[in-house]
């Protein structure tokens, strides 16, 4: 059986651990890298090896961040009182890009999901229960995607808000904005219809 | 708009310039890497700097070669005097794995395809030419793949060939080993049906 050459089959192995990339999707890469864009493999081994250096977590937050301190742990947004928790880092930017909240944050990396091996402990729900325990915050907003994981891990995390006496909120699921009815999902028009609100 | 930091920035713009990777994945595939597989960021890392360095394009079969030798490029190989032209470093290794063939090869990394700027110079067809000029090979064996610009090399690396007194196959296209007519689809199966052979 041949094979390519040492160095590119390791190379095709290393593009390979990224998530959703196949042994076809590594091989093209590594031949797109090395044939078509040397300067593009070189940007990303020197990006990579600034990012390992340099980003790390917050240990409040638990977002990434660089430079020794942390753009969402500001005091101002400590005395706000309020906590959001989302499940990604991409979800944390959305709601600050797309909404006036400027409170903190805690970013989970990831939902609860017992058969792929994440429990409590891998997205940091101890640290959560420890900063509500200490009385850090007096809501707590969950954000987290209303798929079954995501439910299941906004009801552990409002029962955790209620043992520590902390006020619980969840971001509101329904018809998204400019969509038709005729075109949204049952389950959503179902949600949004047991959902509804007082005017 | 909120943004990541700067190096998350920077090393998401870096994996997007792979092939197939757009902005939503390149952020997984960074929040990944930087979340959950530090030690897969380092090998990557390691592994791209190796191959930028070590990894090579040889000057006389354009495959890509390491430590100054060319395994498909041996004395043995130049001896057969015939030469197989694939489209990608695949192909050749496909063709090593699943044949008998052991003579040189010539690797295009591409096929024409003007629209993309893709001429015979990207092809290196004029070193392809000069080495068939300085009769090196007495057969050339096309084996580009069967796509409409697959076909267009073909047709064009076969005037070439004839251009320059050598002999032109091409490997055969049809029903596939295993495969049953009922399921090949009309373009193979007339393929197949014009292209029979003598038994």
């Amino acid at each position: 059986m041949a094979a390519y050459s040492p160095r590119l089959t390791r190379l095709i192995e290393a593009l390979r651990r990224l998530p959703g990339v196949g042994p076809k999707s590594a091989q093209r890469m590594a031949f797109h890298l090395l044939d078509r864009d040397r300067n593009g493999a070189d940007y990303l081994r020197n990006t990579l090896a600034e990012a390992l250096e340099g980003i790390a977590r917050c240990p409040t937050c638990r977002m990434f961040f660089e430079d020794g301190k942390c753009a969402y742990c500001t005091e101002s947004r400590t005395a706000a009182a309020q906590i959001c928790v989302v499940e990604s880092p991409a979800d944390l930017v959305a709601i600050e890009s797309g909404t006036a909240y400027r409170g903190r944050y805690f970013v989970l990396m990831g939902r609860l999901s017992p058969l792929d091996g994440i429990g409590p402990e891998q997205l940091g729900l101890d640290l959560l229960s420890r900063q509500l325990a200490a009385g850090q915050a007096q809501e707590m907003i969950i954000a987290t995607n209303p798929s079954v994981e995501g439910e299941a891990t906004a009801y552990y995390l409002a029962e955790m808000a209620r043992a520590n006496g902390v006020k619980v909120t969840r971001i509101a699921h329904g018809v998204p904005m400019g969509g038709e009815l005729e075109y949204v999902d049952s389950g959503t028009l179902s949600h949004a219809f047991t959902g509804r609100t007082l005017l």
